[in-house]
């Protein structure tokens, strides 16, 4: 018995990439309007610098590693042929985990600002096709904060830091700063997996099992940190947006709610304002991000609600036509697919309805 | 907005304490067979030697431990009394996390004889309503094989480790003589929470979430070494239960593959003869204890199948009767509930039908 493995040289790209060359990309918008909001470029300059660093997390041999970069630093007309072949209306484009966190702060300011302004770019040029979320600097607080002002202005739809940052998480009063600017200019922040913080790598290095495994801890384990600090006692707008079917949180929030109260009961300790699922439900929405399984789509709506749910494809980590394929195959209602496809990531997002 | 919170002094318990008050212990067996496959119990010298060693991982007012303590010491008539009241026929009894792995070996051997031997006399004297798992001591792995020889020739019905030993993981060959021997005996043995090991602990200490989240992330990371390892090409037929509706990892399970595909194809490293997934649904058993909500119990049925999920309550640290309920309530066939019941534990654990 053997699964079927599709990988990213293979599939559905070909057809895109087919479709670019006859020049075809101007087609006609596919007719189910599909947004995918967690969809990830880079760029040859942090790339560049990455690689002085010590490359990515996940070693690769080079010829390996460079055919996943050609794809990733297209954020031009051979993504766009891609999405016309899958029937991907919209990318809501963010900056490759790890972002900027992994250099000095210096290096990250001047980094984040090109990779944003080369996104503002792309999205000028194809305004009905990508929109995008500015990389924070979450190593420098102020400059992050500017930054959230300069997205605002630049018509940017939200934000993304990915995960923690130099071992540090984001229910440190030191980012909150961040939050303040973010509920004061009305921008969501995607919170993207990065590989574990160094205070908790060392059980998770099983080779293989870094992303499927490894990431939803470390940013599960954010996201438990966040809801656990009462910060969104302070920030009661925020709105924050994770992947991967919830990092675990979502399966796992009717259970985190029970043994709250019990660990509260048992030791007498001060209580939150409120159950730990009420700010879950309140301050979070949870993508698709390749997860497009309906057993874990269905348990996911039925814990927090179609209103909270929106599709992503983790373009181009994935296959992004077998994650229209999959979601397409959903036995969902009209009403629900289009919130799940468009109508969430629209009001999420603030992106026009099309 | 408020959620119900049911604590562990209320509750369903008062019924069964006034039955055994009146006699009523020996009442017919419930209609229904329940069979609860990971229920809780200490022993007297346990807790005093722990106490010595500075307490439980969650701490807790004496008044409050003591009250909860009550019942986990009691594994006679007085549980027995709230098992009939909950509808649960047999409970498979097993010594509460993180049972004798956080003492010294010396000091492991004689708390783990003592109370295995506590454990086999409790069934002796209620034998159609309870059954039990020898606590292993991995700490000290020559007498752990010995005592899975004596767990058979004592009846008993598997095995428990509560997760890692000293911050070590069973996907060390060094504790793989375990697992020979369970083979060789045919016991199944349950890997059981308890709180993350010290290499990840750091992120994972927030007050409330230690058990609804660190555990899990403990439990899953220790499943994940498992299958990462390779071990399930060494012991072909040895079974694995774990709890918590699989403690993130049934949900992950597609996911686990398609990363695991992806990341061996990018760094060309050599592959695991088999997926994770089909090691996983070889080798492991999930059971729904604290985590009796339909959405998740679906969703684990459409990913490993009914016949791999099994029925507990985590009595005392749950509420045993809404466990039932939940169950109960689960619009499941009478064919799938019966499995669940007590069908699939009457296989794996060697149970006698009712």
């Amino acid at each position: 018995m053997s699964i079927t493995r599709r990988t990213f040289t293979t599939g559905a790209m070909v057809a895109g990439a087919a479709l670019a060359q006859a020049g075809a990309v101007a087609a006609t918008p596919p007719r189910t309007r599909r947004i995918s909001v967690e969809e990830c470029f880079s760029t040859k300059e942090i790339d560049a610098a990455r690689a002085k660093l010590g490359g990515y997390s996940i070693q690769a041999p080079q010829a390996n590693r460079e055919r996943l970069h050609v794809r990733l630093e297209d954020i031009g007309a051979g993504r766009i042929a891609q999405m016309d072949a899958d029937g991907v209306a919209v990318q809501i484009l963010s900056l490759c985990a790890p972002g900027v966190q992994d250099f000095p702060a210096d290096r990250a300011r001047g980094l984040a600002t090109d990779a944003n302004d080369q996104m503002v770019e792309a999205i000028r040029r194809h305004p009905t096709r990508y929109a995008g979320l500015a990389t924070l600097v979450p190593q420098d607080v102020a400059f992050s904060v500017a930054e959230i002002v300069r997205a605002k202005a630049l018509g940017l739809n939200g934000t993304i830091i990915n995960s923690h940052t130099n071992g540090e998480y984001l229910d440190d009063p030191k980012f909150w700063p961040i939050f303040e600017a973010l509920e004061a200019h009305d921008l969501p922040l995607y919170i993207h997996p990065r590989e574990p913080s160094p205070q908790m790598a060392g059980p998770l290095k099983v080779p293989g099992f870094a992303v499927g495994w490894g990431y939803a801890v470390e940013t599960g384990t954010h996201v438990i940190r966040m809801l656990g600090s009462g910060m969104f006692d302070r920030f009661r707008e925020v709105q924050i947006v994770i992947g991967h079917m919830g990092e675990g949180v979502v399966f796992y929030l009717p259970r985190i709610d029970n043994r709250y109260t019990f660990e509260m009961d048992l030791s007498g300790r001060p209580r939150l304002a409120r159950m730990p699922g009420e700010y879950f439900r309140d301050h979070f929405h949870v993508t698709t991000s390749g997860m497009n399984y309906w057993p874990q789509l269905r348990m996911s709506i039925d814990v927090i609600g179609i209103d909270r749910l929106m599709f992503a494809a983790d373009y181009p980590m994935e296959v992004e036509g077998d994650a229209v394929a999959a979601i397409d195959a959903a036995p969902m209602t009209a009403s629900a697919k289009a919130k799940l496809y468009h109508g969430n990531a629209e009001r999420v997002f603030r992106i026009q309805t099309g």
